[in-house]
Parts: structure tokens; sequence; C-alpha cells
């Protein structure tokens, strides 16, 4: 997959791109990043990118020119056709399913916007997808593209070891993990429930089923609005009502 | 404010802490970040921070001993209570209410996880607050920390110049904003619309606000759920569903 990132700002993404799974998914070969300055698609002489906004009002609004003629330069210069991807509060809400949708995908292109907006001749004409992470305001779009990316390339083949297989992620089975617990069974007399360390398979997995229901039913019941409970599950749905 | 973020990965924060707005709160004085590693917690001879789980099953897990001891020390040295915050998909979900109360907090520490997850006692026992950006799987708690506190930072007073007031923000009103444009009038054949040229703010305003309704109506319809609708508004909606 080739992803990449336009932005004002790309020292920002310096870090991120360099670390953990993204550096390891780019030594793998399962993924390309570019972060391209869309400063240098600026044609007058100064390089602008951002004017006042048409009607008055608050802030600079990101220009038309650089950022259409960033996107037809790598359209012209790419064998894949990508989807441009502009991350906004007005975007479709980011889940994992939108996340599993793009990791089919060869080319992802993101437009990280900064300051008060975009020219909405951007939204109309250019982008395929608007997306937004959650309700909620952040300084520019590096920081939600560079979230979209990591979850997307995770679930690209061979990405994740097979001790970090993402089918048993929260959200992935529909409902959010079951506790987990490791070494030392007593820390500073907090226990690991006994359960865990009876060393029966069968009551074990029973257990991480239930608790997993019992956090989701707690802290997420609107995800099992569309969840196909099972029998069992039913019983312990009304167990933990009393 | 004080911001701590504890990780395995520091080197992932340099970019997005030493750019554009983050970059100038530090400037200002608004913020001061510490980036800690806490496998410097660690009390084993090889700096162990994970083990198998108890029980069985994929992936390896937070220890509790590294990240208690981090945070202990923390809280050891500071003037202040911190906040002590664990990203994680089975946490409440983060919105702009939620990014208001916590700028009114004098200090937040941020607990990253990586790998498949923490030991539950960590959860139990240790933190004051489970936030979730959202229902999707990243591969570790750095992006999303960030993602908090970049939200967080801009609304501390003097971070943003009166030109990027954080008032007219999406979900600060309650709707979407309206679309922006700014210079060329006709860009390749797309216009800006008539009535922005107008010089007329009586009607420049109304159609920012209606337009705002609009884009609401059209891509966010459960944000009016809640939305104290003026008579005018509701006369729109009804325009709108012709």
């Amino acid at each position: 997959m080739r992803i990449d990132f336009l932005t004002l700002f790309p020292a920002m993404f310096e870090g991120v791109l360099g670390q953990s799974i993204l550096k390891k998914a780019q030594e793998k070969n399962a993924v390309h990043f570019n972060v391209i300055n869309f400063r240098d698609y600026a044609d007058d002489k100064h390089q602008n990118v951002d004017d006042y906004p048409y009607g008055g009002g608050a802030g600079m609004v990101l220009k038309p020119q650089p950022i259409f003629d960033a996107v037809e330069a790598i359209k012209k210069e790419s064998e894949t056709k990508p989807r441009i991807i502009l991350v906004c509060p007005q975007g479709v809400t980011y889940t994992q399913k939108k996340a599993e949708e793009l990791a089919k995908e060869e080319h992802l292109l993101f437009i990280c916007g900064h300051y008060e907006g975009y020219d909405d001749r951007i939204r109309e004409h250019l982008v395929t997808d608007e997306i937004s992470i959650g309700d909620f305001v952040l300084t520019g779009g590096e920081l939600p593209s560079m979230v979209i990316a990591d979850s997307v390339v995770r679930l690209l083949p061979d990405v994740l070891g097979n001790e970090d297989s993402p089918v048993l992620d929260s959200f992935s089975s529909g409902l959010l993990e079951h506790p987990h617990y490791t070494r030392p069974g007593d820390f500073r007399g907090m226990k690991v429930p006994d359960v865990l360390l009876s060393g029966n398979h069968k009551f074990i997995d029973e257990w991480r089923e239930k608790e997993s229901l019992r956090r989701t039913a707690e802290r997420r019941p609107d995800l099992l609005n569309n969840y196909p409970l099972s029998k069992k599950q039913k019983q312990w749905l009304k167990e933990f009502e009393k």
C-alpha cells in the first residue's frame, strides 16, 4: 500500500512513522509513506497557501490551488488511483469497519488541513472521502490522518505477527475485550482472578467471554444493539442486571 | 498545564510536540510536556515491561509494576494532582465536552499502552479516567494521547490567537461548520456562492447559519437531537426535506 500525506508540517510525521509497527511495516514493504508539503505547489511568489474568507469572519482558509495541484501531480505520477481523504470534523465518523475497507485499497492520500478550514471547492470537487475521527476539534489534520493510517496499516497482511493477531481486538468481535492479567499473581495485595490460574481452559474461555460481555454491557451497551447474542449470553445479561 | 506521557516510544512524540500550535503553546508557557519512558521504571534486570497473559492466549500484557512505579514517582515529585488517563478502546468515548473538562485541569498524565493490553489492575487501581477516541483499534496509546492533548491545549487561554478563536468550531456550537471559501472567486470554473461576494452581512450571516444547519442535517442528524432549534431553523429543516 502507498500512503501520501499532504501537509504544511512534514516534521510532525517523522517520529510517528519511524517507530514501532509503522516502522516495521515499511521495512517489510507492506506500506510506503510519502510526506509532501503542499506549500511547494503554491503558485504565487510568496508561496501562500491560505487567504481571508469570503464574506468575512475569523481565521484563514486554505486556498484551492496548492492542494488541487499537489493532488493532481500525485495522480499523474502514480500507477494507482488514490482514495483522496479529507480529515475534518464534518466527515463520516471513523470506525473499525472503515479501517477494514481502507485496508483493501492500494493507495490512500490524506489532505491534512490547518487553520480555520478548507475552501469548500476542495471538498466538493477533489476528495473522494471526508472522515472525522470523532466529535472533537484538533489544531490540524495531521494527527487524525496518522491515526487512520495506523489503524489501516496494522490490518495489512504480515504487518502484525501472529502474536498480535487483529482478529480478537475490541470492535472486530463486536464486543469490548475481556480483562487481561500477567505476573505477578499478587501485586501489592491486588490479585489475579483465581479462574485464570486454574489451568482449566474451558472455564477460562467462559470467564473471558462473560467478562467481555459484562464490560460491553456496562460501558458500551450501544454495541449490543446489533450484536447476535447467544442464549447463554442473554442469560448472563439478565444475571448482570440483578 | 502540565502534561506527562508515559510511553515505550518517546521518539513518537518529538515531531508532533515540536510543531505548530503545540510548539507555540510551550513557548508561551501555557503547557509543559514531559515524555517519560516507563521502561526506565522496570525493576527486573532485563527491564521487561510485558509478560505472557494468565490463562493463555495471543499477545503480551503490560505488567503492573513499571507503570505503577512511574505514576507514583510522578505523583511524588509533582505539586499538582494529575488526572491519570488510560487511553484504550474500552474507555468513555472522547468528545469536545470532555476536552473542555480536561482543559480546566492543572495536570494530565497519559498512560500509552502497546501490545495486546494492560494488566487490568492498572485500570482498576491506578487510573482516574479511561478514554477511547473512537471505535477503531490502533497499535498503541501514543497517537490517541497526542490527539487528546492537542484538543485540550488549543482550548487553554492565550494558546490560539483571536483569529483562531475556538468559539465557532464545529461541535462547540452544537452544529457542524458552514462552508468556507477564499480567493479566487472562480477557480477553474468552480465558483464561490454569490451571496458571499455581496457585501451584505445580514444575508451572509443567514446563509452561513442555514448552510451550517443543512450540513448537520445531511451528515450528522444525530447532533440535532439535543439542539435547541429556533423557529426559523425548524422552517429551514422542513424546506431541506422537500
